[in-house]
């Protein structure tokens, strides 16, 4: 289930009975949600058999922030997800089952080739 | 306004027709929640004035990713914000206004003394 | 200084000694550098002015698992960062004084036209 | 082989040229290794067989980064890691081969248990 609209005001209320919404900015936000992804990728460092607790904890601190970015600009969420996803229908059409089926593999790869990377 | 069910049924449907749920491991979304959470901190790298159609597009991704991991994980987005959001009222209790009021940069800061890095 | 023989031989043999060497994949090691690259950026979560001490202990961390890359890949270190210095030189060709300097802000953002981001 | 010195000035070099040293403050490269670190994941996205080429330049960069990082922070690099790895040596010492050896994915999850994330 997406988010209950009382959950989001849970969160917006957190921030504000803690006078933290000055520190969020979304250059910060944006530190954040990077901050926060890294701890949810250290749950996987060197094993993919991660603690389901601990997952769980770290994804909702990105959602979180994600939420929290969100609010910072004035974005609806379904909005801008609906927008990205008509791009990305755009740029991978569905393939036709003839043929070599290109993967999901090769499709990013050859993205890359556009891409030189500093 | 939070994700309509119809976006996270388009999302879904995005992945299953391309055949690519196979590669949506929990591993695997959890560096791509990262590797989006970098391309999102791009927009910052050097200003925090970036350019709002990169930003919606690269805060949509991060959203879509989450959304793909709760998927894969079978997580319910509500439940699991509020359990952390639970977690979050304790730790950072609401100051009182009486003396010195800690800001979100001490908390965090006395976090940090439980934390040697490697 | 550049990092001396004896600290690249100190860091191979603390992992040696504790049998570490099999999780040190690339991609493991591609993920622990994104990770401490992460506690290195939450340094800076909230402020620009961070804690020095944390600030050396989480840089040394990146470097660290750097060169625990290096390794694991057989590369040498002066030779892949020359390699990508005659790249980078020659995308971003030093601007002669006359009329307008492009910043990296405005290179970088050129950058950006090539990429639509997933 | 460690950076040659004709490597560091090198770098150095590039930056001055390009008059973009303003830019370098500690925690815009803090954000420009984080990004990095996410392109160098992105070679390791989905799968662990990575393009050799592409890994060694984006190897590359995060390693530039952390060079122009010790220099905007007038750090030296071999000071820092053996600081850090005198706490490794401490925190992770080396298990006498008698009953159960801890590996790293416990010490690391045990590890855990002084962190609450937020």
């Amino acid at each position: 289930m997406s988010m209950k609209q009382e959950t989001i005001d849970r969160i917006r209320k957190f921030s504000t009975d803690r006078n933290w919404d000055q520190f969020h900015t979304p250059a910060n936000l944006a530190k954040s949600i990077a901050i926060e992804a890294g701890e949810l990728l250290e749950c996987y460092q060197w094993s993919d058999d991660a603690n389901p607790e601990h997952v769980k904890q770290e994804l909702a601190d990105v959602i979180v922030y994600c939420r929290n970015m969100l609010d910072a600009l004035g974005l609806d969420e379904d909005e801008i997800v609906n927008a990205k996803m008509d791009q990305n229908e755009e740029k991978y059409p569905v393939k036709k089952p003839t043929g070599a089926t290109k993967s999901i593999l090769s499709s990013k790869r050859e993205d890359k080739l556009c891409r030189t990377a500093m």
